[in-house]
């Protein structure tokens, strides 16, 4: 099978008895003998099954404009995540906006103010880009170990699609950056105005103006119709509803920067700015909440990202972190992108410890909750990046260990 | 921009008095000066924007329960196609499956017949590879030069989605394929039986048996909750709502691969078990039904896609075929899933007549519509891969040259 991914087909081969039903000769049992019924008809657009359930959660509040969504990571299969359940974090509700009214102002230091329609946009230069968003408060439950109790509630912001856009460098050079420009202030059309400050560098290196998300124009709670999208970088910075760029010579300082998304540290000192994601994993199969039917092969699997580059390596260990064996990776291993790993496993009925650990192309180690908490105290919440246990009981009953 | 695909970002560095507004020295007009207006809450499941109207399109039918509907390629933007939005293809209409009662049935000649759960399926190892899959009757019409007159009613029989399944081989090694056997009759759960003969060797190489795509469940439309994924080969071989595979010492002979399927060449035989598609390629904008608003630059885009690998090179005309030049390909390319293609293109407001051609990895070049009738004649309905063309008038608008 020559595309397949580095896997161990033949480690399975022996596992029919165990976990297939054996048909035996009778061909009577068969369940297509019944007679069929027409089904239903040709569709203009093609929802999911009634059978698949699965959605975003959030916790209840008076205000539900504003939070947080979770993506259901442990019905996830492959690298995507589906538009519809794309995590959330909105600050202001989700704008509803008609692309044809929208438009696009780049203004301050600049040569030439310009205000672009979404048609304008769409006529320049694009690229297509598979990316992993991840909110900077991620998982911000595992610094107190007070965390949900599944992969949903505890890692769930954090999503990957492939976008289409623009890039940022080639309208900036369009409106002409001035001398002394060195910070671009992106705000967006909500109502509360949600401003960050990029620096000049970044925005000239591989930010995209992006409308596309997964072949189709971006959906209304990720930023239709346009948002930035910035590769490695904290979910945050990457502003919905765009409507408006503007140069200037130094930060904006706005709320998003100083009293949130900044990092609190043991002496006291706030680091701000921390754009960076760092390279993290997570097992999604089996996670806290789910239950082996029996011991038995499975297959364990999860995903690995880093906002410096590509996953090199993924390890996986089932006895608590003493002995950690390479997972397999799926191929082609994109850069910020999710990447799905997997590892066959057989469960033989005692407890097991499981956790996974990435490393990426720069050689970073993701680390464990223990050395993270070494270096950045317990004041901080965001940008989390610890290795994560689940606990795997004799009766096949998974728990959060950290929860 | 490290991750860029090769592209002429400088080409448009000029373009913003054509097609840009400048704003002029003035913040008074900013239209974000208008009080902002609380939004709508965060939900479970992220529709798209009512603003969106992009449906699959079929021809108004009586058995509404046949059919096709097709793929609004036009709209496409990267490349993926929203599973809501993939081709259909039926014969019976969509069968409404649960799950936890589907069987995978594998009898005839093996060791230990099987019947599997999707349980039992989902404990297997798995992949995830992004392909394309092509009606065998995609464009059919241009056969005549008697086809739609936009993408989406001639060509949109094409999508490609990330599938995720485990491979058919390992599933027929657990049930033991006695000697003799050659060949894998596959059966759908629809009303109609769907059935097509794989042969053995295809069914060793590289067959999913999928439950995944595009990140969640496959779709009802779709084959939910299972289906064959058959890297290359044409769409009606990859059965939907699999249950059923039968090893067997000789092909079924079934419908869809005699009276239908087949191609009925000028000397009056018909070639039968033409699996494989070949290269093809379509120019999405500007196509059939659009129109340029005037004169200036656009960037030139669609997909290509080949059955045998990866694409090599894309090939643009916009003088009717005369002078070819080299288009910009979304990186990375992977084996038989659609290629973005791209290329600045300015519009100088004279008729131009625009066509794509891809070449292959294999060194296999998309022929044009006369040298393929040369050798096909015109009695076929299905493979239709030749070069196709589109006008660009004076005025913008833009027409199917063989509608």
């Amino acid at each position: 099978m020559k595309h397949l991914e580095r896997s161990s087909r033949r480690r399975f081969l022996q596992m029919g008895a165990a976990a297939t039903g054996l048909l035996g000769g009778s061909q009577t049992v068969l369940a297509w003998d019944t007679p069929g019924k027409l089904g239903i008809p040709l569709g203009p657009y093609g929802e999911r099954s009634p059978f698949e359930k699965a959605v975003r959660w959030r916790r209840e509040s008076k205000t539900p404009e504003t939070g947080s969504s979770f993506t259901p990571l442990q019905d996830s299969v492959g690298t995507l995540t589906p538009s519809a359940l794309h995590y959330e974090r909105h600050h202001a509700g989700i704008p509803t906006i008609d692309p044809a009214q929208h438009r696009l102002v780049i203004h301050g230091l600049v040569d030439r103010p310009l205000s672009l329609s979404m048609a304008d946009i769409k006529r320049l230069p694009s690229v297509t880009r598979t990316l992993v968003l991840e909110c900077g408060g991620n998982s911000a439950g595992e610094w107190a170990a007070r965390t949900g109790a599944d992969v949903q509630r505890s890692y769930g912001l954090v999503s990957c699609s492939e976008w289409t856009g623009t890039p940022l460098s080639q309208v900036l050079r369009e409106a002409g950056v001035r001398p002394g420009a060195s910070w671009v202030i992106a705000e967006g059309a909500d109502a509360c105005r949600m401003e960050r400050s990029i620096p000049l560098a970044k925005a000239m290196d591989d930010i995209l103006l992006a409308y596309g998300q997964n072949g189709e124009a971006i959906r209304p709670s990720q930023g239709y119709p346009l948002r930035l999208i910035i590769p490695g970088w904290e979910g945050n910075t990457n502003v919905k509803w765009l409507h408006s760029l503007k140069l200037t010579d130094q930060p904006y300082m706005a709320r998003d920067e100083t009293s949130k998304y900044s990092d609190l540290m043991p002496d006291g000192k706030a680091r701000i700015f921390t754009y960076q994601m760092e390279a993290k994993s997570i097992i999604t199969f089996p996670s806290g909440g789910q239950t082996l039917p029996g011991p038995g092969p499975y297959e364990l699997t999860g995903l690995a990202w880093s906002g410096r580059g590509r996953i090199e390596r993924v390890e996986i260990t089932t006895d608590g972190g003493q002995r950690w064996v390479p997972a397999n990776l799926h191929e082609p291993r994109l850069p910020i992108a999710f990447t799905r790993f997997r590892l066959p496993w057989r469960f033989d009925g005692r407890p097991a410890t499981i956790a996974s650990r990435a490393i990426d192309e720069s050689g970073y180690v993701q680390p464990t909750r223990e050395a993270l908490i070494g270096v950045r105290g317990t004041n901080s919440i965001y940008h989390f990046n610890g290795i994560k246990f689940w606990s795997v009981r004799a009766d096949g009953t998974v728990t959060n260990v950290e929860a």
